[in-house]
């Protein structure tokens, strides 16, 4: 099968799941709407899909996985709603579409955050207490671990305090590994994990730090060169908010060079975890990419 | 030993763990300062010491327990800081000290919020796997779900979509046994599946059922006759915010005799639980407070 192809299916599998568990409950309608709007806005469904792919490549099974995967996709969605809210970023375009507040008012687009954090713990520990296996205690405990003040919140903050302010390599660097790294570190994590592969854990961990850091470079160039329609968000927000990027600190060429150093590395990591070559693809895709 | 010794003694238990908890990290320090101010402002711990008190009724050890109670806390405290923000309830004193947005800024409070619904998770499931003990991981599964859109999130919503309607009995009852009743419902609950009473758990919850509305028409009739100083937060703010309560649907005599039946009920079922009357004075102490 072509990468694309089976790409293609692996989103369309998450998104799938992502609506059944979504609508799977009886809360007030209008959160649940709320939520609905930024969880199925598109998205490339990143993280859930580093999950599976890494979750399979070592022996796991697509069922065990899927619902832990989408449960950290929960995580990131809220993270971009609350990102969003005008007392943070004050972005009122996210995937081509309007931001949740400004769909449904700041009062609601911070409970639906809110919502989508605790739906996610709701997910995993529903597993954990379904299947009754330990391993997945282990993976949300990591999850929950990315995902907080010593995560990816804590990177919101180190971003926050650095506003208008000139921080140097290493502080964005932290700053990074904290905001993105973390929760897709988690991700690929959670894949070796569920697939009870603890001799892998320490491929898959270079591998989740390699990419992250990767992508995020990327991220900032984009945001520098990139086209708004192909992003379907604004560019030159980052300068607008006078925020420190790889770029702004580096320079454009300089930054592209270091995505490429990590690139490699993150290229051969994934060589080792998935001999099938579709981590590898999908390794290029996310760093290659246009939005 | 008497009633208010006591209650002040696991008050105490409580506040030093909940600070050597929160103070176990090494996230940015200023996120920690705020989670710190609001989780430390005071505050009756009612959460935590209801499944300290029913775990110890039971049978249960205090260790086994304190830090799922004080991960309840985190809930709690996470929740009064969203709802004070500008967006929602716009409050500007709580417990008597300016709210979290109004000392370090609204983006920040938001992450706050945040990071304390996150640690409330990442301490339960550090509970759980330290332990390993399946009844640990069931009892953080009632608390997300009782924290959740079905629970607590939902009724925020319910009352953030019902300011300036007139809404009827049955929907401030549905609101409220979500938005406060939910938490205390499920802190009971904890107490009892960690002190592994399964047999309890009817009684344990019929208690938790009715002590939460009980303690919701006392809030409401307090907020409309109850003394600011003593409160610690501004009174009238349901009338200037237009909210419907007990006392604006039902009047205050009605409101006051439908809080001594709920009273009764969850009297009645504090004997059932604790022998020891522990559980009957901290039911008193909370329905008949003046703050």
């Amino acid at each position: 099968m072509d990468f694309q192809k089976e790409l293609r299916l692996k989103q369309k599998l998450v998104n799938q799941r992502l609506e059944k568990i979504i609508d799977e409950n009886d809360a007030p309608v209008r959160i649940v709407e709320a939520m609905k709007y930024s969880l199925l806005a598109g998205g490339k469904r990143i993280r859930p899909i580093l999950s599976i792919s890494i979750c399979q490549a070592l022996g796991g099974k697509i069922d065990d996985v899927l619902d832990f995967a989408c449960a950290i996709e929960f995580i990131h969605t809220y993270s971009l709603i609350h990102d969003d809210l005008p007392a943070m970023d004050n972005d009122d375009l996210r995937r081509g579409k309007p931001t949740n507040h400004v769909v449904f008012g700041e009062a609601m687009a911070i409970l639906a955050g809110d919502g989508l954090l605790n739906y996610a713990f709701e997910i995993m520990l529903k597993e954990a207490v379904d299947k009754n296996k330990f391993f997945y205690l282990k993976a949300a405990d990591i999850v929950a671990k990315a995902a907080g003040i010593k995560g990816m919140i804590g990177g919101q903050v180190i971003d926050l305090e650095s506003e208008g302010k000139k921080i140097d390599i290493d502080t964005l660097n932290k700053m990074h590994r904290k905001k993105t790294g973390a929760l897709i570190e988690a991700s690929c994590l959670c894949g070796c994990i569920i697939a009870q592969k603890e001799d892998m854990t320490e491929a898959v961990k270079e591998y989740g730090k390699n990419l992250g850091i990767a992508f995020q470079i990327v991220d900032d160039i984009l945001d520098y060169v990139g086209d708004p329609k192909k992003l379907g968000k604004n560019t030159g927000i980052d300068i607008k908010n006078n925020k420190s990027t790889y770029v702004s600190i580096l320079g454009i060429e300089k930054s592209k060079k270091l995505a490429e150093e990590y690139s490699l590395n993150a290229r051969n990591n994934a060589k080792t975890i998935d001999k099938s070559g579709f981590l590898l693809n999908l390794t290029d895709y996310l760093l290659n990419r246009e939005s």
